[in-house]
């Protein structure tokens, strides 16, 4: 590794081991914030409240809510989970969002993704009242988004990789950062953050079909992962004394597991690390940094309801 | 030049002049087609109709107001034309952006950009019907871009250079794409416009605050410049074989001429253009279609209204 010697492009961290991102630890510190809001929110009589619908029985969904719920019970946010049969119909559906939209016991909705095929999930998502749309995905956060309009609500993913940015004090500003992946979830929504007027970064969205995409990659200060395939980005995608952010969660089967499979993001950490200035682990990146942002979603909604 | 031999990053095209992206023969041909579709909306008993409203006495406004008027009689569309005093409200203004919104005779809106300093700008926008909102402002055709749903308007400068590219048939699938500014009226849309699932480009955005410039331009395998800042891209921030839009519009002075100034790009075009596999003039380049492709909004919100 010394043999190489510090080029010009080469940081001397390289030679360091890298910094773990550690998402436990400051979801954990978020959610402290966010329970003392939440007691703060009490004190005012009001309970901030998050309502999650899932429709159809699918396993991965049900751990989602079940977390989401739990989360809630233990800052004091008062939630409701409403389990709905994968026969439920659009109509069925939307009047149970309209419900939740009228309920002043709710101030954050979300639908768990993804819903049974005969559910037209955008028309279920532009009938959430855009002021309790927790997950961002209404076309008018979309739009306050775009409009870097703080008013709106970020999408939980995209917010936790800026969060982990920032409290690690990885200076955006002026940064090459290449976002792989361009879907409305992660993708688009982090590209808009990180080219905002706060973040100031130069921004690469690149996808499936971009041309030498390793080439692209390793232009990269900061490089985020967001495209759900299992270790595609290799040590050499990636520029020695890059930051990595992993958005990816992928489950790959592996025997020597009692669960017969195991998690691993879109970065071939193994080899990756070595390389980086700092880097997320999968699991406890990411993950656990967007139940985190749903949580603050949640008391920014009862605040703006509140006054 | 030949001296240089072809490398392998180069094209044999540098040694060729460049292909001239000409906007305003491009325009004459897409406003024939909107003459065309106007005249069938005729046929189905519907005028098309643009009012524009222009808040004070900006000679540059009057100028561009005067030639929206012009482009929709030529046309055969109707056209209103709604000049105020700069003392306007922001509550008169909003009054008459709803009579707008309600009448028949309008399928278009245009605010005429900047207004005085004491309107607000963004709420006038989301005053205007977003059925009505040609400009592609309001932020549900903002959110509608992000989503790549179609029925949006798409604002019209950045859609004028999509389609300079796609019918000069420049394939942007996988290309390079370059573009420096993060407006809300070019740069952002037309990142949106390259990185979708329609046009597939990898996608750079890099703006006042990104390190080395130079070097990110000459990536580009499509180069757009909307800065503002009179031939700030020199001829070697450009890759040669590149394609160049040049979206800026300056005026600089110019004692040679009896108006005291000329027109310039964002691009030093006369070291630039020889370097490129193609490039669009200033002025007759981006600006014509920007017109054009408002008059195409406003074909397509009468036919939207018509049902």
């Amino acid at each position: 590794m010394l043999a190489g010697g510090i080029g010009l492009c080469q940081r001397p961290t390289t030679l360091n081991p890298p910094r773990i991102l550690d998402g436990k630890a400051l979801a954990v510190t978020v959610l402290e914030t966010c329970r003392a809001e939440a007691a703060a929110l009490r004190a005012h009589g009001i309970t901030a409240g998050l309502a999650v619908v899932l429709v159809g029985e699918d396993p991965a969904s049900q751990v989602y809510v079940g977390s989401k719920a739990r989360t809630c019970a233990e800052l004091g946010l008062y939630s409701r989970k409403i389990e709905l049969p994968a026969s439920t119909t659009q109509q069925e559906l939307l009047a149970v969002v309209r419900g939740l939209n009228a309920d002043p016991a709710i101030h954050g909705i979300l639908v768990q993704s993804p819903p049974p095929s005969h559910i037209d999930e955008a028309a279920i998502i532009r009938a959430i009242d855009p002021r309790k749309d927790v997950d961002g995905f209404h076309p008018e956060n979309v739009a306050k988004l775009v409009l870097e309009d703080p008013s709106g609500f970020v999408p939980c993913t995209p917010a936790g990789c800026m969060k982990l940015l920032e409290s690690a004090a990885i200076a955006t500003a002026g940064a090459d950062a290449v976002v792989i992946g361009r879907s409305m979830i992660v993708g688009k929504p982090l590209a808009l953050l990180l080219i905002s007027k706060h973040a100031n970064a130069t921004v690469t969205i690149a996808h499936s079909r971009s041309r030498d995409l390793p080439a692209i990659c390793r232009r990269a200060d900061i490089l985020i992962a967001a495209v759900g395939r299992p270790e595609m980005v290799r040590a050499d995608w990636v520029k020695p004394g890059a930051v990595v952010i992993d958005v990816g969660i992928n489950r790959v089967s592996d025997a020597a597991r009692k669960s017969g499979y195991r998690l691993t993001g879109d970065v071939a950490y193994q080899e990756v690390a070595p390389r980086c200035a700092a880097i997320t682990p999968v699991p406890g990146g990411v993950g656990p940094m967007t139940i985190a942002m749903l949580m603050q979603n949640t008391l920014q909604a009862a605040r703006q309801f509140a006054g």
